[in-house]
């Protein structure tokens, strides 16, 4: 069971998955992100990776609120490096990951499966609390107490491969692996046509990545 | 930040945040029940309790499935007590407390409340995993190191207050702090008109609790 986004780090960790020999069902959550690209660019994605088991689940965490990405507040521009990695940002949806473990371990227990990944990342990981290794084994354990599978002797194995990595090291990784990142999509703030913004965090942790790892970048900016 | 599910148990629960000297906000969660009657009631259960904040959030568990209480599963009807504790039961739907408690955490965080109160009950729980007392502790070690709050140094509270308590003493607890139990609803089955089926397990553990309390059972049953 795999989690994906449409995004960079999640296609990479699909095709990690799929490296580790399983042959992954994909979940998507919409949850009331601000644009639809994402999971349109996800459905691509898993059709590129050859998944045959795409699932989508649909939570309004917009009536959670308190995020730049599900409510009306700016998404930050042009920041630099420095001021990017100072603190949680407003882009932090609150308990999102937990939700979307959640939903995952869900039709992970529906599906007979027993490992669940996730692309999260601690190394360029923007100050989200719930994307610490630390988070990951909390939630591992808890999968096996919260689980009729895990109560009937199965073991849930959260898997975050990314965890430890650079973005360099994802993108050098995920083209050894074939992954084609002109399918993919960062951007927290795309314009009508879907192009990415190339100011907002995202999109300037994923060119400067890019850049550090020595690959073209296939991304089309709006600038 | 209370789970209110309209049901005998919550409504206590409710109580008892009250109790504690909160002034607790209510999550009601919609998450592809087959029935409304459960998301009706728990509104008036918290008006009747004097609550001001009342959210719902949707989350489509039917997408995950394997429960019969969001898929087209029968409900069983009429098992003696001890057919009903053997196992885990089809109504189980699966990680459904863990995406419950993951929302609850979130709306808290973003109403900057550090107490979650869930009306999950252990002695008379049916065989559902994510009652347990173990489950509920290992979700308070997530939700610190999920949020932001949490690595802000924020301490979260996850209440189980029924967890130790058989039904009979949850309804004694409820009638000494005034809750109302004819507006409460525990039917997974309810008819056309709401109204309880008097026959699946939660009606029958409902029925032999206010029997065995010495309290008259205020509920409509349909037969």
């Amino acid at each position: 069971m795999v989690l994906l986004s449409g995004g960079l780090d999640s296609a990479t960790c699909l095709a990690l998955a799929r490296a580790d020999g399983f042959d992954p069902a994909c979940l998507l959550v919409q949850y009331g992100q601000r644009h639809a690209v994402e999971l349109e660019r996800a459905r691509v994605v898993a059709r590129a990776q050859g998944v045959s088991e795409v699932r989508v689940v649909t939570v309004d965490l917009r009536a959670i609120g308190g995020s730049a990405l599900t409510a009306d507040v700016p998404v930050p521009k042009d920041r630099p490096a420095g001021e990017r990695s100072e603190g949680i940002p407003v882009t932090y949806v609150p308990a999102r990951n937990t939700v979307f473990l959640a939903l995952a371990l869900g039709l992970a227990e529906t599906l007979g499966a027993t490992d669940v990944y996730i692309g999260v990342n601690a190394v360029d990981y923007s100050g989200y609390p719930d994307c610490r290794p630390e988070f990951i084994r909390a939630f591992e354990v808890l999968a096996n107490l919260a689980t009729r599978a895990g109560v009937e002797g199965a073991r849930f194995h959260i898997h975050a491969p990314l965890s430890g990595m650079t973005k360099v090291e994802i993108i050098r990784t995920g083209m050894r692996l074939g992954v084609d990142y002109a399918l993919t999509h960062s951007c927290y703030d795309p314009d009508g046509e879907g192009r990415a913004c190339g100011r907002c965090d995202s999109c300037l942790i994923r060119r400067e990545g890019f850049r550090a790892a020595g690959v073209p970048d296939p991304t089309v900016y709006a600038r």
